[in-house]
């Protein structure tokens, strides 16, 4: 097991990384009051919320749970509402812990309703994909959908702790394996041309499901946005890089419609977006390009989108976090690992890119 | 004109206190982005809405509006959701503002939104009843009802600045105005029992609207809750002194519905029933009791509740904030002008306190 601190001054908090993890040892010093409300969701309960509720029952704490269905599309207002219901009928105080046990939805929603019950309980994340063990385990970045954009609504909220065990992904679809690996990619795109080498000789096992390899996948990324995180909680300046490719991506996520493509596929797509664009504005050759395009495939997930109409496409990225002062800014690459934010770009290059990786209509 | 820091540090922000205010000259430095969203409800929009459209027009800024209905029991989840279709279907960014213009509930609910939206944007907050000019303008506490409990789900939300305009008190019902003595009274027993004599000399020109009046018990009121919060801006100790009164009265409240009784109404009778009980444990004298019965009757407030029963009057206390580890603790008066928080209190002396306040059934 590595342990990797998030440094947040008086909010620093450990992610334990391993295969097997006990969570009645690790958990014990976190859970500060008596009361444990598990969130999770109707695939991961039957595999796993028996075995973190006995382990809290062991703690001597009082549990209950609040099981959503699976899925981005439920990533809403009503579905968080139910998490506020659960803690309120089962009369949870403002000493409770909210643990996320899921994936990337569980944990945003989790997390927002942590820090929004009784204007802020505590936190506790058991990520069990892939993509939510290397990203929104860490970073305190929690939220819900709205139907005219994605994670619009929500709150920064540090977790007490992380557990992240490689064991679990053994029951995740291979699908959600690949859009985990897309974030993986991420970090070594944005800020580690070595970690790309390193994936470049790897990516087969780690598709494959090796959890010695997965585990040093997980350590390296969380320690690239740990790193990021620390310098820029609340997202100012340099971690707006963790957004390489999902201002494009989220424009697909919310023109197919919540849940028709992971989030993974979708952040896939819109890094190859960006590396095109970074490309057409003489940063990167065609051959960083190629290099992009081909670990992507490599990790089973997609380089083109369907086919969008531009005007729809532009709409859905201007309502992107990301614009300021009604100016847009994209995340791009001043080299393969040199990711740089940027509002300095010809829009209609930008275009170019947009179209030239969408299938044809 | 007077103006009264909130020291918070970093998000230090004053308040400006008087009559006639110029919003244009005040808001300038304050409003960081191009965007405002006006949040106000059916009452005050058609009195005052324009006044400050028209000075952000001045601004050069760019100005939207989301006006809900007037009412406690709008203070929900769905109505907040009304301002985020309102700020999404504008376009508004990160770098908006969100101006509250209303009273307390348009304050929470706007200020939840600012916190809530796109994870934070900036708040400015002008309070139109004299209890939000005490109450909910300073402290940043933000949030909405839930069915099972007030304020359950919400935020701590600093604002930029608050415009306390006591010109706009003329348009307050008489009702309102007293509800608004109510929490005034609340910083006169809780820490200043010489304040208490001063109330005790003008409370029937308060009552009558006297501006000048007003803004000093407004001012006195800011600076005993701004030092307090200064100390304590997450509720972790001093701060909890200002919930005299509230957790009886968010019993009152709960049980004949949010919107039948106004809030100053119940705090008002949950004071009666604090000083009661302060009395039964020996800490009060009776003629102290009936000094709090009497200012509080002379500010034309209600001294008892109607009928309630007992085991659900104790329910609905039990889901008050003020419940750690399961224990409720109270804020009760060891003497005038002297509260504490406590859980060592006879529940049984409690319960006579809650039933000799109440109208016969």
């Amino acid at each position: 097991m590595q342990t990797l601190y998030v440094e947040l001054g008086a909010r620093r908090y450990p992610i334990y990384i391993g295969s097997q993890l006990d969570p009645e040892q690790l958990l014990a010093p976190y859970v500060l009051g008596k009361q444990v409300m598990i969130v999770s969701n109707d695939t991961v309960a039957p595999l796993y919320l028996q075995h973190y509720e006995q382990a809290l029952h062991n703690l001597g704490k009082t549990v209950a749970h609040c099981i959503l269905p699976d899925g981005e599309q439920y990533k809403n207002i009503e579905h968080l509402n139910l998490i506020f219901d659960a803690l309120l009928s089962s009369g949870f105080n403002r000493d409770c812990t909210v643990l996320a046990l899921g994936g990337g939805v569980i944990g945003d929603m989790a997390g927002f309703a942590a820090a929004s019950f009784q204007r802020g309980v505590y936190f506790i994340q058991v990520p069990t994909t892939l993509l939510s063990q290397v990203d929104s385990s860490v970073g305190g970045k929690t939220g819900i959908n709205h139907p005219l954009g994605k994670n619009m609504i929500g709150a920064f909220k540090q977790p007490q702790v992380v557990l992240a065990d490689m064991a679990q992904l053994k029951t995740l679809p291979p699908r959600e394996l690949s859009a985990g690996l897309a974030e993986v990619i991420k970090y070594a795109l944005l800020g580690d041309v070595e970690f790309l080498t390193w994936l470049e000789q790897h990516i087969d096992a780690l598709v494959a499901g090796d959890e010695t390899l997965l585990a040093e996948a997980v350590y390296r990324s969380c320690a690239h946005k740990a790193r990021i995180v620390a310098n820029d909680e609340k997202e100012q300046g340099e971690r707006a890089l963790l957004n390489l490719g999902h201002t494009f991506g989220h424009a697909i996520e919310s023109y197919l419609g919540y849940g028709v493509w992971l989030h993974g596929e979708a952040v896939a797509t819109g890094m190859v977006m960006a590396a095109d664009l970074s490309c057409r504005l003489g940063w990167l050759s065609e051959a960083d390009v190629a290099r992009t395009k081909n670990i992507i495939q490599r990790a089973k997930l997609p380089i083109k989108c369907p086919a969008i109409p531009l005007d729809e496409f532009l709409s859905f990225m201007s309502h992107d976090k990301k614009v300021l002062n009604g100016q847009l800014r994209l995340v791009l690459m001043r080299q393969l690992g040199q990711a740089i934010i940027t509002k300095d770009f010809d829009v209609e290059l930008m275009q170019q890119a947009i179209l030239a990786n969408q299938e044809k209509a």
